[in-house]
């Protein structure tokens, strides 16, 4: 076992898609908000839209086609690919949550990491994944992960100081590969 | 810790759901295959359809709706009902192969099992799953498992002795509740 290659659980939303520029986008048409907004640390989205839009996020998110376009997290191609040849990657991403998110995501995930094999792409709730190493923004899948866990920056996580933090994929190639 | 509900990761397809009856039924639609067809122990499906036909089960199980009305197999909503109770109970399926399954499995599930919630769902390709126990019909998915493995029935592992069977959702529960 111990030649095997050491497996990389790799999340999806704010770490490889990003959604936020498209919330944005949305909250931009339908209220104004600017679309140059900064979403200050520890903060997520809602609070930084009108109070009565402040659920909108939900509508937006599970309708058909709002994962399938958005913008590539900048350098997680590349790093990916290097990974790959190193690592086990598996892209693991908490879909289920959204049932429409999951032909977008399958069909983003082809045309953005088509190096990835569909053997190597979970979607799911819980991360009850058995990896070596996670990559996620979001600590609560930390939370019975025994692997290394590195936290991806991202605006709700910047108050986080407990973990290991790669800010961005180049700090995350200089780590692993 | 130890006070946490095991986990068990539950398959699907010939164990959950049945797709080899509505295989017969196609195969018998467009190729006269017998509808009272008895699979031979060790043999897969295609073994037993003309030869011209024996890949056909891959264009029937990547059409859409292929998967949303699979009957449901004896016994598993009653049993899988009583093990969420005691045990944390995730679905796990290797979905990832037939990207037009996704919907139709999320659906199914939802129909038939709506005590499982999403959070307990997982679609994948390779099962690299962290949980106690794994009820599966393929011995390729335990390969990796560390944990209880426990062998569904099916035709195709009918020849297969080294592994915990049970024969049916009567004989889990009997192991697990």
């Amino acid at each position: 076992m111990s030649h095997k290659k050491l497996k990389i659980a790799v999340d999806m939303d704010e770490v490889i898609a990003d959604p936020l520029i498209k919330f944005i986008q949305l909250y931009n048409r339908d209220y104004n908000v600017p679309l140059d907004l900064i979403i200050a640390p520890g903060n997520e989205i809602h609070h930084h839209v009108p109070e009565h839009a402040n659920m909108k996020w939900f509508e937006y998110i599970n309708e058909k086609g709002f994962f399938r376009d958005l913008p590539v997290i900048s350098g997680s191609q590349e790093v990916l690919k290097a990974l790959n040849e190193k690592y086990e990657v598996y892209i693991v991403s908490a879909a289920m949550e959204f049932r429409n998110s999951l032909e977008d995501k399958f069909d983003w995930l082809n045309e953005h990491f088509p190096f990835i094999a569909w053997t190597n792409i979970m979607f799911c709730g819980e991360k009850i994944v058995k990896t070596d190493i996670m990559i996620d923004d979001r600590i609560k899948n930390f939370a019975d992960f025994e692997g290394r866990k590195l936290l991806f920056s991202s605006p709700h996580n910047q108050l986080i100081t407990q973990h290991e933090r790669v800010n961005n994929w180049q700090e995350v190639a200089v780590k692993l590969l």
